[in-house]
């Protein structure tokens, strides 16, 4: 097995002792339990459960950017509301432990700066993403050109942000959040609607 | 000291305990050391502590149903501004760590049903709240009358659960999501505003 092949190995096992057993409990046992490998074949890879959880932040990482990359639009609203899909949907196979982990991971950031700099390499990456979007909108005429593409991308990334928290801590439906960013999109940043005002 | 004042003092306690400590690894031993009590007495008044934590989640809750019944506002804009900032600006006497503690706990709702039921209620008093100005502004002609009541506060309160996550999270300052709010409150839901659309 080479070593990529043996820290994607290590990578999935993270992950499903992750929605098995949450972050706060999580031993690098668990996850040795899920794999081939031993728990002293795992600290061979990483020295703590710390330096493998910051490895599987930058296995999400290139998971998500793989995501968004594969995003197919016709124009930049298509685009833009595909890019709020992809981030509002978890992908099908997920199961439901896995963002719980993932806030319990969030909410450790303050204590562990290596989840901190991964989060936000995360963070900043998507605002990126949406500004790009954004520009291209205004540029051609699909967004107004009054909308301020880096503030508008943080923006929708904190409603993003609070819809998977409250997914989370009170089991609240995305369903809600998808039909007023929607709505938010076509009348706060589409041109042809934002017109009227300016009228 | 009476059972009410005593509630009062390990309520403090267990507020100064968790700034410090975070959830995560704190002990009944924590918020004895912050109080005058010793674990004993402490477990006299709960059995454990995710007794004691619960009580401790009510207790926030009052609190903050305490800060919404201060506000005062001219007029329903002003009023739905004013709860905005009320949820978005923490008190000035709160240490740095405990909105941290705060989402440590959320992130651990899906284990802890306890925990669950009364972030529920917190959650659902604040959507009761902005729905009920949202009401009163569309009655009396300051938010168009085709603004759903009930899907915007719920949006409202996504945007701010939002805003809290990535405070902790990524250490971002809420005053983007602040200015964002306002536009929203302005060009989305104002009547004057939305009144151009229709033209």
């Amino acid at each position: 097995m080479s070593d990529g092949d043996a820290a994607e190995e290590i990578m999935c096992a993270t992950h499903r002792a992750l929605c098995a057993h949450g972050y706060a409990d999580l031993t690098m046992q668990d996850i040795a339990d899920e794999s081939t490998k031993s728990k002293a074949a795992l600290h061979y890879h990483y020295d703590s459960k710390h330096d493998l959880l910051c490895a599987f932040l930058e296995f999400l990482y290139d998971r998500f950017v793989e995501r968004t990359a594969d995003i197919e639009a016709a124009d930049p609203h298509a685009e833009l509301l595909a890019l709020v899909d992809v981030v509002l949907q978890k992908p099908e196979s997920e199961p439901e432990g896995f963002e719980t982990a993932v806030l319990e991971i969030r909410a450790q950031a303050p204590y562990e700066p290596g989840f901190r700099e991964r989060l936000s390499r995360f963070e900043e990456y998507l605002v990126a993403e949406f500004t790009e979007v954004l520009e291209a909108g205004i540029e051609d005429g699909t967004f107004a050109a009054d909308v301020e593409p880096a503030d508008t991308a943080r923006f929708l990334v904190t409603v993003l942000t609070g819809a998977s928290t409250e997914r989370v801590t009170v089991g609240r439906s995305v369903e809600c959040t998808q039909r007023m960013l929607r709505s938010y999109i076509e009348r706060h940043l589409l041109a042809e609607q934002r017109e009227g005002i300016e009228a």
